[in-house]
């Protein structure tokens, strides 16, 4: 079946897919040995890994275009509904496992892959230019480990952040296992990663941001603080923080924890803060 | 140097270390190819990593005997401060880098090991036994994630819960990544981990504990529940949650969300359902 079209079974919805018989076809090159940091660099797209992740990626929610998906052979019929979920244009590539395996290097949980495409990426000024009167903004500064990005982003799709900036000393949130990590989050809250810190807090303050950062010494409790109609929650790697001069512009808030383990993960930093910060009951 | 004595430099502070010349000495026999699920059967003991991990262990807040440390040669400089903390009947192993790797089977983080026993660990009813009038618990049942279980740790010992239950669906807090990603907060809180949901909620119920559940669908959203004196905060899986016959026995709690992304991972939900439930300010 080489090449040729084919059609999920079972379903009695065709889709066609492309059967693929080698690991080496061209077709597929965008998810060849899958090197995160050579992906990210090569023609702006990104991995999308897994079924939490590929519901969100064809769901009006996702921001950004799928290029193709991926499936292994024997996932065809349990992945019917997704796969007639999936725009016409998209293309359908299914392998065997050991072919899928040998193109992307690593083994494939559970069967399902795509490729997604950046696009033009919108700057920090364009994604806070386009933010209405109240809005709340995450702010991930120095957050290098993809699990902690991923968990940021889940939480801003979450609580309903309107936008989140990374600066440029922090990971991708489109690398693969930080959108995997976000089930999709992601795809969902507008972001940019650019900059300083101070850039990005130049570009917020001037923009009527109170600026708010999270810290074991931080001055207020967090159920103490008032939100502001404008509130951006800055967030700094575990272990250093963040950084004084970055803390002296801010202000600074802390979770109130008990005394001899002062300790969380900054993902759920993120998640305790903007739980407090949002309403939606 | 094998076998002999050495002792930290540079300090002023000298503890003996022993320098290993072959990664078959059987005296670090407990650190032999570190298969958690191996090593958790095989004599009651456990695998302490890392640098925030060790200081915990070596603190007056672990409650678990620390049986031996191992080091790699080129970290005992660094780490003198903390060996210097090591109790005296406490071995100290040093070994080079290739040595260490062929002990353990894989790269060892930042060159520094432990190995802790369990001892005689208290039952689920010894556990509960031990609470004061006012208490608050947390309940994992079938997480078997170990980042999850340790992460619901890490928040346990943050927010001060006086204890920890598992099922024993849910994996041990004490497989070494869970001990990592707790940074130590599975040596801190007293936990047991047995038998069925239902087995522990008996036992609560039976000890005067409101069972407060967890889930998107539950009744009450979280700022809006008062705390009884005693209260168990009941987390399930992500994904299926807690199931249905858990629900029907429990006061059911929602942490609310935007509508079209409800989703949080369930460390996450332990440490927004804890913060909210405690008050040091």
């Amino acid at each position: 079946m080489a090449g040729a079209g084919s059609a999920a079974r079972g379903t009695g919805r065709l889709r066609p897919l492309t059967a693929l018989a080698s690991p080496d076809d061209p077709r597929i090159d965008a998810y060849r040995v899958i090197k995160e940091r050579d992906l990210v660099g090569r023609g702006g797209r990104f991995i999308l890994e897994g079924r939490t992740v590929l519901d969100v990626a064809l769901s009006p929610r996702n921001r950004f275009a799928v290029e193709s998906l991926l499936i292994a052979e024997s996932r065809a019929d349990a992945l019917a509904p997704l796969l007639a979920q999936t725009p016409a244009d998209v293309p359908i590539y299914t392998a065997s496992q050991p072919i899928l395996d040998g193109i992307t290097g690593f083994h494939i949980h559970r069967g399902l892959l795509g490729v997604g495409l950046r696009g033009d990426m919108p700057t920090a000024a364009q994604v806070v230019a386009g933010l209405p009167a109240e809005a709340l903004v995450v702010v991930a500064l120095g957050i290098t480990n993809h699990d902690n990005a991923g968990g940021i982003m889940r939480n801003a799709a979450a609580f309903g952040a309107d936008a989140a900036l990374f600066d440029f000393a922090s990971c991708d949130p489109l690398y693969r296992k930080a959108i995997r990590v976000s089930v999709g989050g992601s795809l969902v809250v507008p972001f940019a990663r650019e900059g300083t810190a101070h850039d990005l807090l130049d570009l917020l303050g001037a923009n009527g941001f109170e600026l708010v950062a999270l810290s074991p010494a931080g001055a207020v409790e967090l159920s103490h603080l008032a939100r502001a109609p404008r509130t951006a929650v800055l967030l700094g790697a575990e272990g250093p923080g963040l950084p004084a001069d970055v803390m002296a512009r801010a202000r600074t808030v802390r979770i109130a924890m008990k005394g001899d383990f002062d300790s969380l993960n900054v993902a759920t930093t993120s998640g305790i803060t903007l739980h407090a910060l949002t309403n939606f009951t």
